[in-house]
């Protein structure tokens, strides 16, 4: 093959510097070891850079080559998918400079429960998505965002009813962090977060007796979508309280009395101290 | 431009026939009257035709001709998407050989309801697909599968607790009707059937008076999946029994108290008599 | 029924203030008059209010009627989605006290075109969003996006390729523009944009003649990702240039050499002068 | 707790039998040893049973327990999952009645490959579903269905062009094979099938001299969307010509020159002998 031509390094015919220039939707092997498990994992990711004004193009495969020398490899066996993301990005630059940078990584994460009356042990799955921000003069900054499938049971209606009837349904809550690495709680004390914000808990499975546990759980404890939210800001301010974070919660309530939902978001700050 | 190669007629290398050749995920204007209203759609739209094991490629654009010629014309202004379906195989037939074609439509479809104790009028919009398969040698059959989001409530949990609560979801049903063309219902009959299969209708705007009427009747009759599915099949052999059908309901509950779905699923038969 | 508790209005446990509180995945029928035609369209609507620290929740039904007699009401018949917003969140306004609004509209819009040359006319389909934000002391503002479906040729491969051969692919484009209300451009003036910013058009019907002249356009016009958000973004600023407004391009190539996506993103701003 | 109430097994209103009744969209920790490596994945699950005419509901929670208790299980460690997945419903059947029963297994498969010129190896990620049918008086039966991201290249554009120029673009392939357990082949060689049916394969890396491979083998071998199906069945006819085994192939093609996709859908079957 001839002298290659860097068409990437050409000048652009509109010289307008862009903001995430890269791949996305790319699935690859991340290997992980979490309390002496390893786990193989086919994470969804976005890695993105900034292009300057008079660059024509990113050079596409040093953005995929960073990622998968880093997280393919057995060797590297991380146990932290923030150290992991931070690697990955100092070896892009490395291989393409860049003065801002961001990496995401989406992935299903599992913590073990028990059933409330009937204690059978279950796994639960969450989703977890870890952003990673490189700027240049700028601390590192990484968010982290889990996701929880709960509940509401209207207050209203239940206040309002003779018999104490209400409507109840599926709801689904993030909570999102973000902050300097050496600030990040666990995804364990998220999920922890997630799971005492809502009427009640979900769970893979539960006997009769469980079920009738969580229904007075559910209606013991009666939350609209905005108290669910807060209930999240709350507690992650309070869990949190050592930590200097930026918080988000929302929460979408799948709603069983209409065809559409309701949805709440809000944010809040732990000062860190 | 020289003579045209047609490579969709030479020989393919393996020499196999295939069923659905076409296009899909095809949006265009559809123009429909209905009641004396004009309304423009964009339905999304699959349509196929069978491929001989000697021909190479379907000639791609006369599908999609055959689709526009005859749903953007508003001179057509069709009454029923089955009229207009069978119509558009036909032109395609003249165009493009076949033995066997199939077409999809997918749309909206409204229906205007009133609340259950304020009275506000509401639009309230389902979806509906209907497809038609054209065979030789064989009668045309049409198929509409109209979706509607319901709610379940459990009766197990209710009869369990002392205080009758109980647990209640969102849930989706879909009835399907599969017959001849003269034989099919309207989709207002269908979404009809629909309405009164769940435990209670679900409504755009709800005010307390109406929350509470629907409340009471949800827990007045409560039902599992499996109710509902049988209650739409049973509704439709009632409602549809002098036509000649084959009835598919399938309902899915977004489960209050679990992260994954329920789900059920069945079939009978009207015998049109 | 005895008269009703307001629990929305209660002190919530949390007291903690939120951004959005409100209705999503809300369809409905909205009924507009364009060039003299009237349109009847199922779009999907958020309308969302800021919910005060010391105040339970919004009331929900509020905001589902605000949405409804506004773009239900046939008398109504608005010839542009930009001031229906505005009347939809100032009627909300009167029903419901909020110091931040946010209201948001998705739905297909159509051009028409006709085939490069064979000139048959098609209608074609693009989505657009339109998003207003009202908040006290601040100028309403406005955001309307337009996504169109193009592609991408990569020049890095046509100029290393002695035979002039490349990889093309289907890509993503959107335009955002965000302005006060007298500055927003037409959704025609913005898809006009987007046409002309990839290495070729996209139609529902090609022809033979029609096919062979888009690839031609194609390779005659090779484009990365980067290249199509730029070029958005210059036809954007000397299209708008009258205009005072923020402009957003995102583009994703759907990669026909890999199984994931590349993206570009980047942002300017007209000074209208 | 007082003596519970079985209300799955009550008279149900409308007796009518229904034929899969069970959880969906059910995510939990799959545990299972390939090569010597033992993965953890978080597959999608459905686990269905039909349900007799005289029974009201099934035991949900019977059915959730009868996956977990087999693939939760670090002592199982499987090293198939379609030896997996009879041992679920084999354990459902002890728990639960039933003469017909389904289970579906959603979830990533990695291939390791190496690019075609710089020998880079990379992992790729495929979508495996492995579906299980039991039924009384009937043999078990397994289908296994791979997906594949690969491309087509119009040979109908490139014959017609005089600079030999055509238009690309993403396909995604699907073939599905159905049979007795003893007669699967592996998803490996399922794999295989599909990596050699397209124009030619796709990488998550490629640096500029396995781009031109990839693409001269491309242009150097045009295939319609017609032609990859054709080609996904004939291989798979030959691999598989010692099993016994109905064999379906669909490919999606995302039309560069359109916003619409064309598919092409086939079946047939090997003898077996």
């Amino acid at each position: 093959m001839k002298k290659q031509i860097e068409t990437q390094n050409e000048r652009p015919r509109d010289e307008i510097s862009l903001d995430y220039v890269g791949i996305t939707n790319f699935k690859t092997l991340l290997i992980i070891t979490r309390n002496g498990r390893t786990f193989h994992l086919a994470p969804m990711i976005e890695a993105t850079i900034n292009l300057p004004a008079n660059m024509k193009g990113a050079h596409m495969s040093r953005i995929s080559e960073s990622v998968v020398e880093i997280i393919n490899d057995e060797r590297n066996a991380h146990n932290s998918v923030e150290e992991l993301s931070l690697q990955v990005l100092r070896k892009l630059k490395e291989k393409h400079p860049y003065t801002k940078a961001h990496l995401s990584l989406n992935f299903d994460f599992f913590y073990e429960t028990e059933t409330p009356k009937s204690k059978k042990k279950t796994f639960e799955v969450t989703n977890v998505t870890v952003e990673t921000w490189l700027e240049e003069g700028k601390e590192d900054k990484i968010s982290i965002s889990v996701e929880y499938i709960g509940n509401t049971v209207c207050p209203h209606a239940l206040e309002n009813n003779p018999e104490k009837r209400t409507h109840v349904q599926r709801a689904l809550g993030k909570l999102s962090v973000k902050g300097e690495v050496n600030q990040l709680p666990s995804f364990e004390s998220m999920v922890k977060v997630l799971r005492k914000s809502f009427p009640a808990e979900t769970y893979s499975i539960l006997k009769t007796e469980d079920e009738q546990s969580v229904i007075d759980c559910m209606h013991d404890n009666p939350m609209f979508v905005e108290d669910v939210c807060r209930s999240i800001l709350a507690k992650a301010l309070q869990e949190f309280s050592k930590l200097k974070l930026e918080l988000t919660a929302t929460v979408k309530s799948l709603e069983s009395i209409h065809k559409h939902d309701v949805i709440a978001k809000g944010s809040t700050k732990t000062d860190g101290k």
